[in-house]
Order: C-alpha cells, then structure tokens, then sequence
C-alpha cells in the first residue's frame, strides 16, 4: 500500500495528535460544484454516475482538486444496499429515490436475501480501488452506509418518508416483523462495510439520517442496537492500520452517551450541539466530528471565518477533533464559500495545536 | 363570565392537583376528521375558514364533540400576524403558504408597522369570542402564536423554508437587521396574544417550530430572547385567573432549561425526549405537555393504549403533566385512533391522581 502523504483524519480519529484540525465537508463531492454537475451530465442519471467507477471517481477527487481538504469520501448512495437486495431503485425528477418492490409485509422481508458484494455491489468496490489508486495516498478514502434503521425507513417506505407512516406503523404494531427486517439489513450493511475496507476504504462512517426521529426508547432498540451490531461485525484493523468508524445520527445530540458506549471511535455531531458540551459528556471515549450549521455558508467569507472560528474555540484544546459542516453541503453553496471554509479551519485551528 | 365546568388543563399547567391527567391534540381541529373537510369545502380556502369566525367556532368545537379532550385550541394559522403585517399571504396547491411581500432588505423591515388588532385581526378575535360564547364554560380556550423566529424565517423565505438560505443569511451577515424584524414581530404577537387574552383565551401557547434548526447560541439570540420579551409583555392575569403560557420549541430538547428560566408556565415537550428525563431537568420549574409520537396513532388500538401508559408512567406521579401528542395529528390518522388515545389517557392516569 501507498503511504498516506495526510494522515491528519486518520490521527484525529484516532484521538492522536494533529498539526492543525483536519477537515472535509459531507456531499463535498455535489452539486455546488460546476465540474460535478458537468461529470454527472456526462453520466446521465444519478444511479448511473454511482455505477460507473471512473466517473465515480472522477467526482469523489474533485473538490480535492479545489480545495486542501483533508479527507476524500467515496461517491455513492445509501440506497444502493436496499436496491441490491433486490428492491429496484428508482429516481423520479421532483420526488428522489423510490423502490419497485418496497418491503411491507412478513413474505417480502422472508424473501429479502444478503447481497454479493462482488455481484451486486461490485460497482462500489470497483469504485473503492479506483478512488484509492487515483489517490494515490494523497489523502485518506472514507467508505460509509446508511444506518439499519435510514435504510429500513426507505424500504418500507418505497422512498423518502414523508410522515414515517409505514415504518413507524410496522415498528409498533410488528415490532418482531421490525427486528427481523432491521437484523437482514445490519447483515448487508456489516458485508458491505467489510467489503469497502478490503477494497480500501481506511475509515467509514455510518449515516444514521432517520435515528432522530424516534423515541429515546426506539432509538435504542430500533437504530443504536443495530449500528452497534455492526460495529462488532467489521473489521477494525486493514494492512495493520486501525480502520476508525464515525457513528452519526442527525439530531442525535440528546442521545450522545448511549451513542458512545457502542465501542465507536468518533461521533458526527450536528450544530444543535456545542462541541464543548459534546466533549464534556462524551469525555475521552471518542473524537468528535462536526460542526458547522452548514447555512453558515451563505453568509460572507468574514463571517464564515468568524464562526469557524468560533466552533474551534468551543471544542477547545487537545486531540479528537475533526471539523465537519453539521450536515451536508447544500446545492446552492457558492464553491468561493466553501474554499474560505476549509482554509479558515486549517488556519485558525493550528494555535489549538501547539504541541506538536 | 360562566364557570369552567372542566379546569384540567389549567389547573395541570399550574401544577395544581386533578383527577385524570388533561389531555388535548395539536391539529386537533384537522383534516384527519370528516366534519373538519366538510366545513373546510363550505368556507372555501383555508384562509377562508381561519377568517370566518363561525365557520372557525365551528371546526374548534368539532372534536370535542367525538372526543372528551380537556381543552379547545383557537382554530387558526401562525401566519395570520405577518399577513397583517402587510405581506400578502396566499396560499398554492402543493406548495404551502406564500407571501406576496418577503421582507429581505432594511427598507422592507424599516416600513413594517403594528398590525392593529381589531382592524386587521379582529376575525382571529372573533373568532375567540365566538368560541368562547359556544364553549360556554365546557372547556378552556388555548389561544397562540408562532414565535418570532419561526414566523421571521416565513417572512424572510417567502414562505415556507427549504434550506433557510435566506433567513440564516440575513441573520449572519446582518444580524442588526435581523434584531430589528424579530423585535417588531415580538411587538406584534405580544399584541396578538394580549389581544386574545382580552378576547377570552385562558390559555396561551407559543409555537416554535424551527427554533430547533439553530445552534445553541443562536437559538438563545434570536429565538428564545425574544420569547422571553413576549413573555415579559403579555398579561399573565384576566378576569382574576393566571394565563398560563407554554413553549414549544420543536427539537428543542437540548435547550429546555434556559427555557424553563424564560417564566413561562409549561414547557411543549416532543416524543425525542422521554418526560422523565425533561422532569429531572427541570424540576418543579414548570409543567410539562406531551409527548406520545404521533405516528403512535397508525398502531393498533391496543397497542395506542400501551405507549400511552408507558408516557404517563415516564412522567409518573404529581402534578403538572398534560398529555399531548409530541406535534400535530397527521392528516391520515383514522378518528377512532384518536378516540381510544384520548380516552386511555383519562383512563389510564386515574391511579397517578391517586390521592385528589
């Protein structure tokens, strides 16, 4: 394997010590950008541009190109589980994804098989080796998937939950139907995670988009129990190197102890939540990734600067930080804005790491 | 003024002892129920309705007639204080509430004036008296607000939020600007409710529903400060009675002690936050209204009574819980649902009244 030339993701991760904070932006690789949107033309659809590897590729390395961000995140989409479990998914203009064949009932879930990583899922991995060996060791490669419980809330769904009628009424009503479900899914998710790592991704991040829609109770048996299954069923360790996993659950901040006691290394943390409080209830457990309210990009570069700024100072000083927007990057960003951003937390961050 | 025949609700909010915990809906007058449409059909748009004082009596009665709920709430939109503030409300099939006139410059702001509240919302005030008057002491009467962030981010967008590029901008590039229309809208609805007080509510809520997509400092300054001017200025009395007045930040879980500082009177809680946990937080500072998810209502009848048990039992015993849903009914939850969720709340808290 290459050496990583920037290994600074990987450290603060790792709670280990850094020059200056690492940062990247989720959806960095996305629409903000003019050479996404002309890449992803070239393409065609969206599926289709997670489908082909070099274009993948192509898009996951350029905001590296435009800006010295600290980590590349593998371009793809959560929903490519579900739709290689056999769902078909869809995109409509106006209304997102949608599956075929949603998962409503007890034979649907019976039928619901674990994918082949390599037969069904190839197209990631192939897009996993390319983005490594294009990196060439430039910086580090983040796999990811969806949460058990994101996932299911599309499947049962048959899209993007308008209300969570669907899922929430199989969790009540059907709560053994549920956990059957959500076990196929933490399967799939635990393979499909392993198989990025071989392929080499050397971190990976769980999104859990849906978790904060539960209650506190729910949350622990429905989503967190599931992440948690799968923490304990990837590999930790690739080429003797730790391979660290980001556990985020948007509008999660209630729920940040339980969140950490899952044996994760870093928690995402989004802006509803100072980091400083973050830190002082998660103690040394785990590194804190976050946590800029991504609207702040709208706001001019002085501005930008100063929030920056001001995130870095909550967190404070010490080991365990990697700065994050709070969710991702929206469309209409200016790409000058997010430029400002990503230099800000590399300047302004290097007097928190003095020691070093 | 007639006799409260029942005073649940208002002794509930004032911590003071009941019999059976209170319990109301948000959107309880809602499109969930058939004789909600019909009137709905009769008045026209939907403006129409809220503009109609009898009309508007009419659909605020309805579910107290199916259902034995503990309170009626004013029947009426939290954009009718910015229409009256001169921005032309309209509504479009499909895409929500607009304003002819967003306010996203100074002069805009600069020439908002106090809306007069028998000229341009005497029907809101029509309205309470009419409902009053048919009530005729059976129940109390919530009026309500928007905050003034949440009614600012309409007035800022144009309509209903997206992404709050506008209004989060404003608000970091210009937050001088942004203090100046947040403190005329707190003007205006400290009015509005005095206004309804006068009128005849017995009860006042304020509704914050993007409150929650702040940070903590920026919630603190641009929403809660100015919850707290309005309750500094509106009457806590009428008639010899306390007004008690609840705040509902959605997702503002984090966030309930300095709310519980702000002197109002109970605290909206929503399903992310078990009442446990937000009664150890805040203590005998105030009362507590919620919180059963409201996709609770899809599930089996028995299954409904359940989670009501488990929410009343997470409070447990004493005084100061009414029982609510953690936000509005959606419009697809079938009456009787409904029904058997009020009644098992009446039903199912007796023993937690145990020595009244």
């Amino acid at each position: 394997m290459t050496t990583l030339k920037n290994d600074r993701l990987l450290r603060a991760l790792l709670r280990e010590p850094v020059d200056v904070t690492p940062v990247w932006m989720m959806r960095q690789a996305g629409r903000y950008l003019p050479e996404y949107r002309a890449t992803r033309e070239k393409a065609g659809g969206f599926m289709d541009l997670c489908r082909n590897p070099e274009l993948a590729c192509e898009v996951t390395i350029q905001p590296l190109d435009r800006y010295p961000l600290d980590a590349a995140i593998l371009f793809s989409d959560i929903l490519t589980v579900p739709d290689a479990m056999g769902l078909g998914l869809y995109f409509t203009e106006g209304e997102g994804p949608r599956f075929e064949r949603p998962v409503q009932d007890e034979a649907a879930i019976d039928a619901l098989g674990l994918p082949d990583m390599e037969e069904d899922l190839g197209y990631v991995m192939d897009a996993v080796r390319t983005i490594r060996r294009e990196l060439n060791g430039r910086v580090p490669l983040i796999g990811f998937s969806g949460s058990p419980w994101t996932l299911a809330t599309y499947m049962v769904e048959g899209g993007s939950a308008k209300n969570f009628s669907k899922v929430k009424g199989m969790m009540f009503d059907r709560p053994e139907l549920m956990h059957r479900l959500l076990s196929k899914v933490a399967g799939a998710v635990t393979a499909y995670l392993n198989a990025q790592i071989d392929a080499g991704a050397q971190a990976v991040m769980i999104f859990d988009t849906w978790g904060g829609t539960l209650t506190p109770q729910h949350y622990q048996a429905f989503s967190l129990d599931y992440m948690q299954q799968i923490l304990q069923g990837i590999k930790r360790e690739a080429d003797g190197h730790r391979i660290p996993v980001v556990l985020f659950t948007k509008g999660g901040g209630l729920w940040l102890e339980q969140m950490a006691d899952t044996g994760c290394d870093a928690l995402g943390i989004d802006w509803t939540l100072s980091l400083s409080d973050a830190r002082r209830r998660v103690g040394d457990r785990v590194a804190l990734q976050g946590n800029l309210d991504p609207c702040t990009l709208y706001a001019s570069p002085e501005r930008i600067r100063e929030e920056v700024g001001q995130v870095l100072a909550s967190f404070g000083n010490g080991n365990g930080h990697v700065f994050n927007l709070g969710h991702g990057i929206h469309p209409q960003i200016d790409p000058e804005h997010a430029g400002v951003f990503v230099e800000a937390v590399h300047e302004l961050s290097r007097p928190y790491h003095g020691n070093h």
